[in-house]
């Protein structure tokens, strides 16, 4: 009888132990040995109803130490205790499973060290995308061949707030407003805002495909601030739309981990991930282009993964199922550089404010051929009277990030230019 | 040292042999024990190039036979011989990978028994929509609680064909030319466009996924021939496109396993699998609404799912990875009933040529309003002259097959109403 123990009985803890529950037949069907829950650690346990049968404590830390306990369902968020918790476990030879993108984007490579020097179960699934299998499905399925990219929408946040900005013409702050409302947003909702939550997750997928050390910081980090209701109809115009996204690849030992909005071409089947969905497009040399796509959050979608993760676990501690020991073997072990988001070559979505001078069309372009910058698609819209600055928007053919800087400081010198230029890159398909 | 043998030395299996060389690398860190492929049987193996240190024989049959093989990688295509191949060989302790559908759909009841009673493994990912891990996916990560339906794009030429009529306006006839000559499409193309071969891959995940006992006999089945392109430019207009699609789903023991075209809402996602890509949309009680998009078929693709399945044979025969043995517990042991098509409840959409005279409109809603049939939506262009019928569409509400067929068969005896009412379902997004 293997005796379980969850440390964090929040929203995704209490959900967890409901699946269990209500599915215990067809997950008993998928292994070789009994289970019990036996321990359950949660700071304010005693403000939150749970199963009398199930002993509680205050301490998550006593879990690590505890004999009687083999496997560890990690689900407490933060990454200082729960980095002592887990690497404490793992030397206690108990097995692991986690939610906690930002301790593996941080600490993964000495956890996954630590998981194979003591030959435990470690299972992260929920960490990158909730219920999409696609750490399963990167250590499994697509791990016989060449990974050449992941292209991600992997924050839910970020995606619904550029939805509502798309389909309902919200301002940022107003989407974000209702994001929170719907709980779709945290009250400080930063980290998913900013581009962190995506840059944490991208790099667990970097070093999991590419066998590096964490690269979260060298990652290019980009969120979604800047982004008005202007550009989205702008590029709607154009034929995109804009989400947020981490991308990964590598060539040789160059490898890009960068997290920025992008405009989507509406034939990419990104473009149509809406609302809070989660989706990720993964290039193999063998299979082409495959994509897995589904809810990247919430207590019962990221409590599935975690119930695969802990199946996993059991069917290792009983020897039925070793492939856990792959996923970390040579972790880490392979050296690379981050490729400088400089030298990062893609189309870029230009908007300048301009007055509607003749001639200042003609400035624009002067500086951009300077640069072998050309113009695949322009808009400009009537102005609504002379004296204002309009808006000219323009897609460019494939240029480097420091020939497009270079142009957009010539641009903004320029005395008919206001303000800053917003540029967007594009997504490339061969750059996914 | 495991021995492979090949059976069927085409597109696949050369692809096949040519991914285990390119990389055996990435293949060897997922596995513990050495292998080598030993043996390749072909009809016409004296007219294929080969690597002369591999022996060859044209004899399937005496692979099954052969004391040396220990796993058999069938990719012969047909069902008689692959029958005879893979239940000798299972009984003589082999381990299988095969990627041929027809087969498991005839006879997968029988041979799913085989593989648990002889403990050898099965592997068939390849069988269903190519290089998307599908098996792998619903017998693992989502194998932990219910599946409540599937809904797939699962034959490519069907989608290609859909594709070329919608964004070229080609006819049927000339998509599907298109189709032949770009080689998604075989001489003979009529188990793709009539929808067996879709049934075979539906009735596959239904009989895996609900542990039934395979309803292709039970299966209703349509292809997509009656598609024309006025019916997806109408449906565009009404902010749909049009797909081929394989559906199952369970409710008690009550199974829905169907195949037809349906008209997709431009804001699901399964609206955005374009070309000849493969899509299944799976929905879970708790995952929620996952998708899996890739390549549906291709030599290196559907190797890429092969070499996926051999991996997880030589795992599990040396006692690595035994999840393999879930699968086949309890299979077919399910009691169940296929839903009939008539029972089924669903809007549809309506084309119906009538003569632009007054009161015909009234007359077509009388009809619907005595089944309860209300109309949702509906299109009709200006008459090119008075004397020409012209097509009426409409998109009812939630209707039962039985009772849209009552109302065709009454609108059809109307007097200004000219030849077949067309219908198509159209997906809703609770029965996917």
């Amino acid at each position: 009888m293997l005796k379980i123990g969850i440390c964090g009985y929040g929203t995704v803890g209490q959900s967890f132990i409901e699946h269990l529950r209500v599915h215990s037949d067809k997950i008993k069907s998928n292994i070789s040995e009994e289970y019990e829950i036996s321990l359950i650690a949660d700071r304010s346990i005693d403000k939150k109803e749970h199963d009398k049968d199930i002993a509680v404590t205050k301490d998550a830390m006593e879990m690590a130490l505890n004999p009687a306990i083999d496997i560890i369902i990690e689900l407490m968020g933060g990454i200082d205790i729960p980095y002592k918790l887990i690497t404490s476990a793992i030397k206690n030879k108990k097995h692991v499973v986690t939610a906690n993108k930002a301790l593996i984007a941080e600490h993964g490579d000495e956890i996954f060290q630590l998981a194979e020097k003591y030959n435990v179960y470690f299972g992260f699934e929920a960490s990158v995308a909730g219920a999409i299998p696609i750490i399963q499905t990167l250590t499994n399925n697509m791990s016989n061949e060449n990974i050449t990219s992941v292209t991600g929408i992997i924050n839910g946040t970020c995606n619904y707030i550029l939805d509502q900005m798309s389909s309902n013409s919200l301002e940022f702050s107003d989407a974000l407003n209702e994001a929170k409302k719907l709980g779709y947003a945290e009250a400080d909702p930063t980290f998913d805002i900013n581009g962190m939550d995506a840059a944490h997750k991208i790099s667990i997928l970097a070093s999991l495909i590419y066998k590096v050390k964490s690269p979260l910081k060298n990652t290019h980090i980009e969120g979604i601030e800047n982004i008005t209701t202007m550009d989205i109809e702008f590029s709607r115009e154009l034929g995109y739309s804009i989400k947020h996204v981490g991308i990964t690849s590598k060539v040789n030992n160059l490898i890009q981990c960068r997290v920025h909005p992008v405009l989507v071409h509406k034939d990419n089947i990104l473009s149509q991930v809406l609302g809070v969905m989660n989706a990720l497009l993964v290039t193999g040399d063998k299979f082409g282009t495959s994509m897995l796509y589904g809810n990247g959050a919430g207590g019962d979608a990221t409590a599935s993964a975690v119930v695969a993760n802990l199946v996993e676990a059991i069917n290792f501690s009983c020897n039925r199922d070793m492939r856990n020991k792959s996923i970390f073997k040579n972790s880490g072990s392979h050296s690379y550089d981050v490729m400088k988001n400089d030298d990062i070559i893609s189309p870029f979505y230009l908007r300048i404010y301009a007055l509607d001078i003749s001639g200042v069309m003609a400035e624009i372009t002067n500086i951009l051929a300077k640069e072998d910058i050309s113009i695949e698609a322009v808009t400009q819209h009537e102005p609504t009277d002379s004296d204002s600055p309009i808006p000219i928007v323009m897609i460019t053919n494939n240029v480097s990030g420091s020939s497009i800087n270079k142009s957009i400081n010539k641009i903004e010198l320029l005395a008919h230019v206001e303000g800053k230029v917003h540029a967007i890159r594009v997504l490339k398909t061969d750059d996914k």
